[in-house]
């Protein structure tokens, strides 16, 4: 029924054992896990196991797992809070009342140029409270590289954020040697592992993190639950605050029943992980080899060395990525692409284009999230189907009638901005 | 099963409706509403239901309704986002880098002194912005009185937050009248309405309020879903940043199960709602006239005349809130306490204190949030068990037994902070 989902990275369907672990907390078990009397007893209970739960599965302590919505949150939560932990109190607290209106210690933020947009958003953000922010190049497969990162680093750094995995180009970073690097000059490191979690083994204190974000979603947990690890002893202000859930680290009424699929997803996860990620690395390999066989001018993208299991992201020259996605659709294969126009965004991928890719080149992508379900089956299925819809767009493509010719396709490119859709996105 | 449970301020038990709206999007629909493939349908067309089905319940536009995790959530948004409206660019945006770094506007927030936390707290939080905050005072009955808020309004005031209804008194405040006082000085109003949705009928459009908070939970809906309405034209920035989902005001992955069940909660909620009121009020009039006839030393809080529907507060003199929770536990009775020891909080409700109540009297809180299915013999329940309780924990008072000899029992009171408790509060 799924043999055609490709796009686990976007959604992935909910183990049972989440669902199931969810259901007592949408029916009777309904209380508040902050209740005194027993309808608050198997919520809280609920929230623990989960918790114990999720810190297994990434070697962290159960404590130094604050539980948010989503990892957008979560990695709100790590930038805003590691740069607002440097204000110092403004007007009103002023010894001075009248003297100039400074809230903020200058403070300076380093981040990847391909992080997701809930880190580069908030940085950017910052710097209307007075922060500096600086992105890090990354090299053509999408690694960042230690001396980069040290050559951004200034004395007035307050965080490094790098993600572990690139839900887009499938590069995984070498976390462990670049938090060296952060904290070689004293300053917190955190990383957004919302692609690498669920795909390769993590382990938060060997990777010597401070802050590490993932949701449920990444263990075929539910939506609505995710997780920031906060390395014992880190304080930051919290985002959403007024309550004392997680320890004073993220207001608001538990969501139990999200919490709860969470942790059982964790357990699953972490035990099948070995098998899972086997299967996913031979499949995509097969992709890796057959898909050139099939189809030419396709150029993989990311790193083919240090990569997630089960990901494959290829630009596929001359043709736009959404048609490819909306024809492969109607084959009942669901994939993604680095260039879906969003609302407000009619540019290309910023990963594609940090790695250097050209803006029209970066507008051809396509991304496979393989999934603990897929199949050789479903493997077969696409690279039957893909080298057929690619060779229809292409004989539409003035892109490719261009290249046929011996011209420059890439010379000019006219009409290539995005309708601006209302609801849709990335 | 559920009757003794007066507790619905905390949490309520999810309408059936809203967990089978829930179910599929834990299954088989587990897409992303953000994707372009078919996956994506059923999960955008159940968001954009859920959005009219909560809009309706409130009568505004569905477009002004941003789907949030929590009311907690919602306020915060709604706080700092009035707030951080005015901030301009600091560091690395000023034409003139050397000069003094002033990254804000001064800007006055006023907020009443019996509002929830969440909003308290991000308001006490900002000042480190340079922001002032007033707390406009109460009266004996909770209430906001207009020319009180009039007088806390400044010529650099950027926001007015008050409260609906009080979750801890059951005082419903006359938000018209107050948002009309902050407009005449153009000021745009925020109000937190946990307490009033799904207990009064509510149309935002005769309020005149700018912002308004409620989660599902508030119309029997599943915890993990809230609502933040933003009147049209209302331009705040988001608190999760980086996604266009929510028109790019709240970023992140929808947690779609949770918003569809907030919208089934929503429609059945507006279908019944005066049913249902007319029933709560019956009940919590059964207990306002014969407690005091079983109980002597009972004084109610809150507002008599202007009071949300099966909300019961009541200081029962000489006893601990947390005792009389405990031992109505046993008799399965659920209910909560205006002051609850929280972790960190080791004081009375700061609602009480603001109504003039002494800290003493501030601790012997009881309140009963009765729901839907709350019953006469629920309260008969309640009646016979509460005398009996509250008998022998004033035998073990020495408030009490002070008071029987004709001394004043609130002179003195020793021991009367909380312990700290690592995981539960209100």
């Amino acid at each position: 029924m799924l043999s055609g989902y490709f796009d686990h990275a976007a959604a992935a369907p909910p183990l049972p054992e989440a669902r199931e672990a969810m259901l007592p907390f949408l029916g009777d078990e309904f209380g508040n896990p902050a209740s005194l009397h027993r309808y608050g007893n198997k919520p809280r209970e609920a929230i623990d196991v989960s918790r114990a739960q999720v810190a297994a599965l990434i070697n962290s302590r159960p404590d130094d797992i604050v539980f948010t919505a989503s990892a957008s949150e979560s990695n709100n939560l790590a930038v805003k809070g590691f740069a607002l932990s440097h204000l110092r109190a403004g007007r009103g607290q002023s010894p001075a009342p009248e003297a100039p209106q400074s809230g903020t210690v200058p403070g300076h933020i380093v981040v990847s140029a391909i992080e997701h947009v809930s880190v580069l958003e908030p940085a950017r953000s910052l710097k209307k409270l007075g922060f500096d922010v600086t992105e890090v190049p990354v090299d053509s497969e999408g690694v960042v590289h230690p001396d980069k990162l040290e050559a951004a680093i200034k004395s007035d750094t307050i965080l490094v954020s790098v993600m572990h995995a690139s839900y887009e180009v499938g590069t995984v970073q070498n976390i462990k040697e670049l938090a060296a690097v952060a904290h070689k000059h004293k300053v917190p490191f955190h990383s957004d592992g919302t692609a690498a979690v669920g795909r390769i083994s993590v382990d938060v204190a060997d990777l010597g993190v401070d802050a590490y974000t993932f949701p449920a979603m990444s263990v075929y947990g539910p939506k609505g639950a995710a997780a920031l690890y906060l390395k014992r002893g880190t304080r930051i202000p919290s985002l959403i605050e007024g309550g004392f859930q997680e320890k004073n680290r993220r207001a608001g009424t538990e969501d139990v029943a999200a919490i709860a699929g969470f942790g059982a997803a964790a357990a699953v996860t972490r035990a099948k992980l070995p098998e899972w990620s086997a299967n996913l690395s031979k499949l995509a390999q097969r992709i890796f080899n057959e898909l050139p066989q099939k189809l030419d001018h396709v150029i993989f993208t990311g790193s083919m060395s240090s990569r997630v299991p089960g990901h494959v992201s290829v630009v596929v020259e001359f043709v736009e990525g959404e048609a490819m996605l909306l024809f492969l659709d109607d084959e009942g294969i669901a994939a993604a692409s680095g260039s879906s126009c969003s609302a407000k965004t009619l540019k290309a991928s910023h990963v594609l284009l940090a790695m250097g890719l050209p803006h029209t080149k970066a507008q051809s992508s396509l991304v496979l999230s393989l999934g603990k379900d897929s199949t050789d089956a479903d493997v077969t299925h696409f690279l039957d189907k893909l080298p057929p819809i690619v060779q229809r767009l292409r004989r539409m493509s003035p892109l490719y009638a261009k290249f046929q010719k011996g011209e420059d396709p890439y010379a000019v490119k006219p009409g290539d901005e995005c309708e601006e859709h209302e609801e849709t996105g990335g």
